[in-house]
């Protein structure tokens, strides 16, 4: 099977060093036919090519792996593979997630794989186990800890008490966080990998735009002072559920109990949760990002094709997203007085636990306060 | 696909339901032809037989799906049916972990599937995920909390201070414990698991008896105090790893930091680990027992087996068992005189640290002292 990488930063150059050192039979199925790179000093070689025509000219190459990041070209190039009648493997949660419908629904009409599991959880087989347990049964919940930099900064504020902005700078200085790290912190990252969950897990296509977001930005040692007093530590879930036809995703810091195994999931790593009627609840637990777990994910997804395993794409309707499940909040804002009717126990002049309320609720509630800075999280039962 | 079902207690019954049950597609495929059951009065109709000979002589049935427990009679109707050219999918460890030379060898012979996802983890996706990895490198070492009963039983020591016998009652009354809880507190479980997931991960057969096996039936709540006092909780794991053509398995109590993800694993749950070079550790966390999670991974075989998925077994040859790791352990003992060489912190009269031994050093110490009521921990680095 010859395949062309677009890309070779992080995760093409894991996908490289993978099929490269290749030590598995399988693996070894696998040629790396195209590279293609940003700029003409990057080509060392006649796989290497700057241009993204000789790629999707080329006859003998029948999967395209797009590790190019971003919206654009990455888009673009996916939908011509798939035009050019190319399977595509793609570790890129933000252009999938945007782009799900009109993707998917060509990949379908051609009769194409186009697959994702490097977009979602790093080196956590989570598509892969989602689809294995539809097999038997529908998946009616997930949740998870999906960010591996914000997962960082949160297990580093709770262990040392720093503050948000000391350990944002330390996980760049280790480079698990950009230097523009806002997809990260303020919930963008993890909105498109619930998206993208919630794709597989029920076949609802939703726009990441219209789902309830909220990152740790604003996150402060006040806050996490109240959570630790109170047994808790602070992670940032998505989660999704599906009820009859409607769905519910939410991007959210939830307050978790100290005794809960997702508090307990540290450093940078990643912890995703189905939930099904014989299963019950199943936690996955690993590296969320990083060049070669990425990549091998990547890899997996090669290797089904490979081996025909992979199946073409299920159609896939839009979601209609709904939100009823009423739950308590914590929020702290600079105008907490506009809040007085739906504060159930004051903590401090600025922060309060809510009344039982639904996210949409309290998110539209903190829009017309006009507060930029307020930081809020679910406090969870467990 | 018409299979057979040996056993209708809970696993046999929990398959039962999940297939008469069945919502998807591929899950109709499988239709039960006959169930074995132990006396005539569980006959309830056709479908019903106490006579294996029937099952074994049906040309109609490609499949027995072994869920009597227990070694024999499983052992020699899991012979007679891969002799009868019949796939095997099974969900007894012990009868697995004891006959693995003969069984496999002989479903090798004859191009047959013996699978046994359901034999270890319950619900949780483990022997698929090694294989999974597997197609892209080895994976170097397990480890994890293989029962469910025992890790119930310690969870309950941690949280509510009780002892041992307490908790042991209390598993019992709450059908998490057999009867004689033996297996399940003496570490048989763990080591007939462990024993499975090294010939999975490492393609060696390990004889269950000549793995060092340590359990939990002598700790008490002096342990739990020093381990609590430290920092620490205590379970019991179960360890695999291949250097070189050596393996080293072990069934041992681990006083773990309580920062650990193992420690946080809390209730009746398995938590699985793999380590291999690309994807680092990984963790899976779920229902270890009970019909319905065990019943799901055994019908994940039946639907490898109805998609033509399942390879046939790779050739195991028997493993030489090593155990080159020193470690610090924790020791208490009537006979803490004997062990003064090998002392490296007293903790009181009966209990101390030791030095940094082998396993198989410290086993035939304690053996030799003569103390059938030693409690022996490893005092993990994390």
């Amino acid at each position: 099977m010859q395949i062309a990488i677009l890309g070779r930063g992080v995760v093409g150059g894991g996908i490289v060093k993978l099929v490269e050192e290749a030590e598995t039979p399988l693996l070894r199925k696998i040629k790396i036919k195209k590279i293609l790179v940003h700029r003409d000093e990057q080509i060392l070689d006649d796989q290497h090519t700057t241009d993204f025509v000789e790629i999707v000219n080329d006859p003998e190459i029948s999967v395209v792996c797009e590790c190019i990041g971003g919206v654009e070209p990455a888009h673009s190039y996916v939908k011509r593979a798939l035009e050019a009648g190319k399977h595509v493997v793609t570790a890129n949660k933000k252009m999938l997630a945007v782009y799900a419908g009109e993707l998917f629904d060509l990949a379908r009409q051609k009769g194409l794989v186009l697959a994702y599991e490097a977009s979602v959880g790093g080196g956590i087989p989570w598509i892969d186990n989602i689809k294995h347990i539809q097999r038997l049964e529908p998946v009616t919940s997930f949740q998870g800890i999906f960010n591996g930099t914000s997962n960082y900064i949160l297990s580093q504020m709770a262990e040392k008490d720093l503050d948000f902005a000391a350990c944002l700078k330390e996980a760049q200085e280790l480079g698990y966080a950009e230097k523009d790290p806002s997809d990260d912190i303020d919930g963008g990252d993890v909105c498109y990998k619930v998206c993208l969950s919630a794709l597989t897990a029920f076949g609802k296509i939703a726009d990441p735009s219209q789902v309830d977001q909220w990152g740790i930005r604003h996150l402060t040692k006040e806050d996490f002072a109240w959570a630790k007093a109170n047994g808790r530590t602070i992670k940032l879930l998505g989660r999704g559920r599906q009820t009859g036809e409607k769905l519910s995703l939410q991007v959210l810091p939830v307050m978790l109990k100290k005794t809960s195994l997702l508090a307990r999931v540290g450093l940078n790593f990643n912890a995703l949760e189905t939930d099904s009627a014989s299963l019950g609840p199943e936690t996955f637990v690993g590296q969320g990002a990083g060049s070669l777990p990425t990549a091998h994910a990547a890899v997996q997804d090669l290797l089904d094709l490979a081996e025909g395993k992979k199946g073409i794409v299920q159609s896939a309707e839009p979601g209609q997203l709904t939100d009823e499940e009423e739950q308590t909040f914590y929020l702290r804002t600079n105008r907490a007085d506009f809040f007085q009717d739906v504060v159930a126990e004051r903590i401090s002049e600025k922060a309060f636990l809510t009344k039982k309320l639904t996210l949409a609720e309290i998110s539209s509630l903190v829009k017309e306060s006009g507060d930029p800075a307020a930081f809020l999280a679910g406090v969870a039962d467990e």
